[in-house]
């Protein structure tokens, strides 16, 4: 049987769906103990709106991690400096949602929590009420100490990641460099090793140009930057496979056999991962010492309260950073039993 | 009960799996009459090494299109210069190509054909031959007088045009222009509602960067020149939606409703179309006054006379042909009536 892990969960901005996740999803058993850092009332108050039953339980960092029972969440209560509108945003509680942020990944650094997953924030507000924040990503990295991190995206069946991320299209063949390509590779390697459990991850290269430049009628990068970075790569003993060319890469049988996709950019690998995963994908941010997992959708402000909001994307990151937390448990130890 | 038509079917390069797909695909009745424009002798020798029976048909302009029967194969016979090694390109035979290609596309500019359907050639060898030679649409294009074409991808529940088609990455934000979208959708519209019968089609078009722009923090593209070019279309009474983010448009909420995707290039629209069609997806040449589907897949050498060639694509491409042929003609026929 799988040990219960705990789990610290951001609701994310106040005025939108990350707290109605929450409470729909305490409506389910949980096998962890998921811990959420916010405010008790505004949970409360959204399951009054939902007509949903729930039971806080404030979180007791000396007790052992226990799953959660049906209509159970567990709070790290945290105040908001003005009662929330659902629906509406408010500058005067953008320090709220990155307190709540500071928190629980201070304590995925210090081992309180076993991984952070993080529902939607608005980053409008924030930068509004005079913070610059451009995203939770590079909040994190700030905040772990992290070099540079990795976005990857996963479903059931396919995961994404993505050798530049949100960058304008007109910029992405200039930032398709060695260097970037040999980074993001080695931290995805290494990730799937120590928090997937894959002993050698076989991961398919996209070229950067359609039909992978097709011997350089295509464009050149392949030839001149692609090729030789994947070589070196292989040297030390990852197992790239590319380039190849995207749109016959994605086919099922050649995904079968592949443990993740490296994509060039955004909209090369996102569409198909997205398709696939119909509201049921995860974001995983790697190349961090926590690890952190989010859902692929944002605020959705207008369904604040209604109860239409779709938690499949919460549940399969809470899903994916509990397998991930268990994985790397299983890494640590076969590491430590070597020689 | 649909009507019979008759379609030309150019089997491509001799020694790759185009005559092998002839021959597999000729062991099924077949609700039309199929025309190989290609040479007898290659069709047998290729049904003797693969084991399945042929009864080979000459082609008689004269007579009223008929069903082939199982195992029947219509064909218009061409010499070739020498004889055919599966998997051995000729130079020598470059020309039978193209005299194929002339010879059905002529045939169905003149209404001899309601269709043209295409296997893979080799640009390699027709090159190595001494034609300039970049591909059956660029051919096609010239044959048939036409000033601009589009590519679009089809396959159950999903068409897919291209903006542009065949272009290094980084030269193709400079390639969408105002012009270029212009043209495209307009041929997109008009080909949708005269070759598939649909009266308004609802067209989902994306942008060109990561979130359609995200309002301009990751690129001006749609705000300067995609927006004002669909506004303007829309104005003229076509039904483009967008600029709308690559990632979340081929949902398939958001493709339930749709008639066709315009993608700004080539790895942005295809791997979805692809991941989708898996094996059963066929290109389609839109802005010709012939009607054309082609395989998506390549000649293939290594599979020649194995029997492991899979003619799921051709069946998909003939398929799509002959709807699109009934639709033009009811198309033409409301067209008619009209006061």
């Amino acid at each position: 049987m799988s040990p219960c892990f705990r789990l610290a969960l951001t609701p994310g901005e106040p005025a939108g769906i990350g707290p109605d996740l929450c409470v729909q999803l305490a409506q389910q058993p949980q096998p962890h103990q998921l811990v959420v850092i916010g405010n008790a009332e505004l949970l409360r108050q959204r399951a009054d709106i939902l007509k949903l039953g729930l039971q806080l339980r404030p979180f007791e960092a000396d007790q052992a991690p226990r799953p959660s029972q049906a209509g159970e969440l567990w709070v790290l209560d945290l105040p908001l400096a003005e009662a929330c509108v659902a629906g509406q945003l408010n500058t005067a509680n953008a320090d709220y949602v990155l307190q709540s942020l500071r928190i629980a990944t201070d304590g995925c650094l210090n081992g309180q929590f076993d991984a952070l997953i993080t529902a939607p924030v608005h980053k409008g507000v924030i930068n509004d009420a005079g913070t610059a924040f451009s995203g939770h990503t590079e909040f994190l990295m700030e905040r772990t100490g992290s070099e540079q991190v990795v976005m990857m995206l996963a479903t059931e069946g396919l995961r994404v990641a993505l050798v530049t991320t949100h960058l304008p299209l007109s910029q992405v063949p200039a930032a398709i460099t060695p260097e970037r390509i040999t980074q993001v590779s080695r931290i995805l390697d290494h990730d799937l090793r120590t928090k997937f459990g894959l002993p050698r991850p076989r991961i398919l290269v996209c070229g950067l140009n359609p039909h992978a430049g097709e011997g350089g009628h295509l464009g050149l990068e392949e030839q001149q930057i692609i090729e030789p970075t994947l070589a070196r790569l292989n040297a030390e003993g990852l197992n790239l496979i590319g380039p190849l060319p995207a749109d016959t890469l994605f086919c099922e049988h050649h995904l079968a056999d592949a443990d993740a996709v490296l994509a060039m950019y955004h909209d090369q690998g996102l569409p198909v991962l997205k398709h696939k995963g119909f509201g049921k994908a995860v974001n995983i941010t790697l190349g961090m010492p926590i690890i952190r997992t989010s859902v692929d959708h944002g605020t959705a402000l207008d369904l604040t309260g209604s109860g239409q909001a779709d938690s499949g994307s919460l549940v399969t990151a809470i899903h994916c950073a509990a397998q991930m937390v268990e994985a790397r448990a299983n890494s640590a130890q076969r590491h430590n039993k070597q020689p």
